[in-house]
């Protein structure tokens, strides 16, 4: 699949003092937008814990702030699927701001691993074979 | 006991571009000063989660925001029981702003109710005699 | 106009180690309503703020929460004019769970007074006419 | 200054419904450990937004997740500074769980890169020389 996309508005609740976006609300921004391509991809998250016992947790983020967002902005925040391993997944994110002419700046950038755990004990495993599937199609 | 207090710094993601607390960082506020004040009482709920299979939750909230708080701001905040029954609790709450002299202003008061409910089921239960019992000494 | 709906989707960042939606975060979906309410009638509040050099700030909230939400769920989330006055508003707001044959499930209600500040002395002030204008269409 | 270490209590609203602390609420711990050490230097933000009209924002996260915190611990959260240039400062930040027999376990780190702006204009700037005396006491 191709870079994922979800629409993501900026409410007071997401700004700081400085008037911009607060710096750690990109990875709920970046959370949402891979919760929503998963859940494309068939994945729903509850689903998975309480059927396979596990879940998806990060293990590594890696962000830079390029522009800052503001109340009101409506940002375009995308998923890649970068690389896949037995039991990590690593994900580029990117999140824009659309201008009226059809281009668009690159506010944030991140690159995120996530790995599989079991959710009782937390300890890494090997991703579904199920979630594999549905990855590479 | 008399009302309990807690000391809380307002940081960067307390604030929205208003340049003020967020409405909805008191609810954050309160639930810290009554867990301390529980925690104080030798109640910690992670314990009692394990323990009793239960836990409280905010069946109602009502706020009065009086004066804005903003960055960089010691709040002290406070919990006092109001009334108690079987299944729930009343706790008034305030966050003041210390002043240099001693006086001190309002800047959000609260009522808040909270209910004990079972953990599994989430439905209503009786506060376990052991909690009661702390808050009565 | 009838009562505007936005459709919230729960995200980890809404959901607290309780497995529901942490309770202040009610105030956050309830605002992000109110915002788009207010878009749908022509008010965007970063224009307000930067033109009219005022906002709206909460004075109230009463909440009711009745039922959890949970993580993937997607909630009809509601903002209803109650009555207007001269300085403030007050918006009835209601958090639904949508159920799959067309019934719904209350989760949260709350009552909403917002009132019109100076952006800069942070005072009460007369709500704009332009305002109150779209607001009585 | 050798590492400047805050104490950060997980309440309810830093956790999710994985039962542990969100990976987003790092970013907010982390951020109160810089405030505070920068606080203890002598700097303060919001004094310098108002007096030398600018401020620091985050340029670069990188982070790293070792081992989940819960509700009801108490972490030891650490800012040190690695490096400082003209514009922008690299601290190192370290999460800590303390154990009972005085060991600890590493449980998030990140390098943090800040840099200075105008507040007004958000462009970078040269760091006040004041705050740079203080950071090389």
């Amino acid at each position: 699949m191709a870079a994922f996309e979800l629409p993501i508005r900026v409410y007071w609740e997401d700004t700081d003092a400085g008037g911009i976006v607060y710096y750690a609300n990109y990875l709920k921004f970046f959370e949402r937008a891979r919760t929503e391509w998963l859940r494309r991809l068939g994945v729903g998250q509850r689903a998975q814990r309480e059927g396979a016992g596990g879940m998806f947790v990060v293990t590594d983020a890696s962000l830079k702030y390029h522009r800052p967002a503001r109340l009101d902005d409506e940002l375009a925040v995308a998923a890649r699927l970068q690389a896949s391993g037995r039991a990590a997944l690593t994900i580029a994110q990117h999140a824009w701001l659309p201008g009226p002419t059809g281009s668009r700046q690159l506010l944030c950038e991140a690159i995120i691993r996530i790995g599989w755990v079991d959710a009782a004990s937390m300890k890494p495993a090997r991703i579904p074979p199920a979630i594999v599937e549905k990855l590479n199609q």
